[in-house]
C-alpha cells in the first residue's frame, strides 16, 4: 500500500482546504493544535476541531493510530492528526502528557524557538540541552506513545532528546542546513543521530526552509532528497511541509511573538519581510502533492523509496509510535536501526 | 454471564479497596470524578486515576466501554467507569461534553442538589425544569454517548429529561420514595417514566436513602426490591451503593457545600449528624456483594432477575449507551421499552 501523509500543516482550516485535501489523494495530516497555548486554551482548539469533524465526517475524522490511515484510504477521507509545536499545554504538569495523550496528541515538540520548561529553542544564544523536567517529560511520553519533536529546538538538546528518548523520535518539518543553511534547518550530525535511532525527518516546503526561499525549483528540493536518502536512508525520511494555507500574517505573529514579548520577534522573517512568504508555485496546497511525487521520481528514486517518503514510512512509523510501549521497550540498544 | 456492577462509588481510594474489589469479585464500578470541580480542576483528578491505574494495573484499569467488563472478569481486574456528580465541569461550554467523553466520561447528573446551569436539583424550592442549556446538553450527551444521570435533580427536570433524552437514562444511585420518603428518593411517577423508556435505577445503600437508616435490615432492602421488580421490571434496576468508604468527614461537607456558600448545609445529614452516617452492617465495602445477591434469592428473585441486578443490567445499558447516538438514534418511539 502506498499511502500520502504530510506530517506538518497549521491551515486556516476551511471546507475547502478539506475538500483540496481529498482531490491530492492525502489519506493523513498531523495539524497543529496548540504553539502558546495552556492546557485550558488548547482543549478549546480541540473543540474547534471536533466541531469540523462533525461537520465534514465525509471528508476528515480525528485520527489517533496507524489504522486510522488505512481506514482514511478506505473511506475516501483524511485522517487528522493532532500536535503541538510548543509544550506550552503541558504548563509544568507531566500528567497533562497522558491527558493530552487521550485526547489524541501524538506529536509535541519539546520547544518552539525559545526556551522552554523542557529544552532549548534553536533561537536562543545558549543551548543548555534537557532540562530535569525535560528528561521526565521525554520518559514519560516514550510511555504513553506521545512523539518527541525536535524540528524548532537547538542542536544540543535535539541531540539529547534522540538520546534520552527511548522510542524513534522525530523532525517533523525541516531540511538539511548542508543543502539550505538556515537556522531551522538541520545540521548533519543531528540528522545522522535521528535517523540512526530510527527517527524520522519530515521535508519542509516553508520557504524559510528552502535553497533560494519561494523560488526554489522542484529539481533543486527534488536533488536535496536524494542526497538525503543516500545519507540517511530513505525509510527515515517524509513529508512535513509546514503548509500554513490561507492564514493572515497575524498568525505568524502568534507563532514568533506569542505572549512572551511585547517587542516583535520576527523569527525567521524580517522587517522587510514580517509576513508568510509565498509558497513555490510547484506546491501551493494539498492538491500539489502529485509535484513532488513526480519530482522525486525524475530525480531518480525507485519507487519504493517515492512511497515510502510519500507516506508509507510515517505510517509504519505511526504503527511504532502511537501506543503504549510495549514491556521491555526501555532499552535503547534494540531499537538502534540501521540508516 | 453474570457480572457485578456498582454503579456508584466515591471512596478516598487506595489500594486496600481495590483489592477489596477483587476480594468481592467486582468487575466494574462507576466512580465519581466529580462535584464542583471546573473543568481544569476535573482534568486534576483523571491524573491522579492515571496514576492509580498505572501504578495497579494488576487490580484496575480504566473502563470505557461494555466489553471493558467483560475483559475486566477475564483479566482477574475491576474496570473503573468516570462520571460527574455535577455539570460544573463541562462550564458554560457544549463542546466540553464531547471532550469529557472522550477522556472516558461516561455519566453525568444534570445537578448535583442545587440550580445548575442545566437543570434544578432535589434541594431548590422551585424546580423549574431543563433550562435552554441543559435541553441542548441533553441532545449533545445522546449524541456522544455520555449518560444522562438525575440521581439528585428534583422531580419536573427528572420528567423533563427523561422526555428530552432520546437514549435512555440513568438514576444511578437513589431508592424509591414509596419505601423511604427521603428527598433524595424517587417518586413512583419518575421511576416509572425511567424505566418506561428503558432507563436504569440504581439502588443506593448510602444509609439516608435507607428505611431505618443504617438500621435497615438486609430484609427490609431485598423486599424493596422485589417491589421494585414487580413495579417497573427487573431489568430496569441495577446497584450504586453510593458507598463512601474511608473518606474524611469534610468531604461530605464539600460535596454538599462546595464553594457555593459560606455557611454550612447539612443536605441530607444534620447539625446533630453532620458528617458520613454509618453504612448497614450487611454492606459495608466491595466484599459485601455476595449479601445482597443472597438476600435477593432469599427474598424469592430468580436467579435471571439477580443476575440482571447484580450488574448484568448495567452491562447492557453501557453496551447501550456510550458509544456515539447511531444513524436514527434521535427519534424517541423507536426506544420506548416494555417496563
Amino acid at each position: 500500500m502506498t499511502y500520502v501523509i504530510d506530517n506538518l500543516q497549521y491551515a486556516n482550516w476551511s471546507p475547502r482546504i478539506f475538500r483540496q485535501m481529498r482531490e491530492g489523494g492525502v489519506d493523513a495530516v498531523h495539524v497543529t493544535i496548540a504553539y502558546h497555548e495552556s492546557f485550558r486554551e488548547m482543549v478549546l482548539n480541540l473543540e474547534a476541531w471536533n466541531r469540523w469533524f462533525e461537520a465534514h465526517p465525509d471528508l476528515i475524522f480525528k485520527g489517533t493510530c496507524a489504522e486510522d490511515v488505512a481506514r482514511a484510504r478506505e473511506t475516501g477521507r483524511t485522517a487528522i492528526f493532532f500536535g503541538f509545536q510548543n509544550p506550552s499545554p503541558i504548563e509544568d504538569d507531566i500528567g497533562l502528557i497522558e491527558i493530552c495523550h487521550q485526547l489524541g496528541v501524538r506529536f509535541m515538540q519539546l520547544t518552539y524557538n525559545n526556551q522552554s520548561l523542557l529544552a532549548t529553542g534553536c533561537y536562543e544564544d545558549d543551548d543548555t540541552g534537557l532540562t530535569r523536567f525535560g528528561r521526565q517529560a521525554v520518559a514519560e511520553m516514550n510511555r504513553v506513545g506521545l512523539v518527541v519533536d525536535m524540528s524548532h529546538s537547538a542542536d544540543r538538546s535535539t541531540l539529547e532528546a534522540i538520546e534520552a528518548s527511548t522510542r524513534p523520535i522525530a523532525i517533523t518539518h525541516a531540511n538539511p542546513s548542508w543543502w539550505h543553511p538556515a537556522r531551522r534547518n538541520k545540521s548533519d550530525e543531528v540528522l545522522s543521530a535521528l535517523t540512526a535511532r530510527g527517527g524520522m525527518l519530515g521535508f519542509s516546503l516553508y520557504p524559510h526552509h528552502l535553497k533560494d526561499g519561494s523560488a526554489c525549483t522542484l529539481d533543486s528540493f527534488c536533488a536535496m532528497v536524494v542526497e538525503a536518502c543516500e545519507r540517511y536512508g530513505a525509510r527515515h525520511l517524509g513529508i512535513g511541509t509546514d503548509l500554513c494555507q490561507d492564514q493572515p500574517d497575524s498568525i505568524v505573529e502568534w507563532m514568533r511573538v506569542g505572549r512572551w514579548s511585547k517587542e516583535i520577534d520576527y523569527g525567521e522573517g524580517s522587517a522587510d519581510a514580517p509576513g508568510f512568504p509565498p509558497m513555490p508555485d510547484w506546491f501551493t496546497d494539498n492538491r500539489d502533492f502529485g509535484n513532488i511525487r513526480e519530482g522525486m521520481s525524475r530525480a531518480g528514486l525507485s519507487d519504493a523509496d517515492v512511497d515510502g517518503i510519500m507516506g508509507d514510512n510515517w505510517h509504519r512509523f505511526y504503527a511504532e509510535s502511537f501506543g503504549p510501549a510495549k514491556h521491555g521497550e526501555a532499552g535503547h540498544q534494540a531499537r538502534r536501526a540501521a540508516p
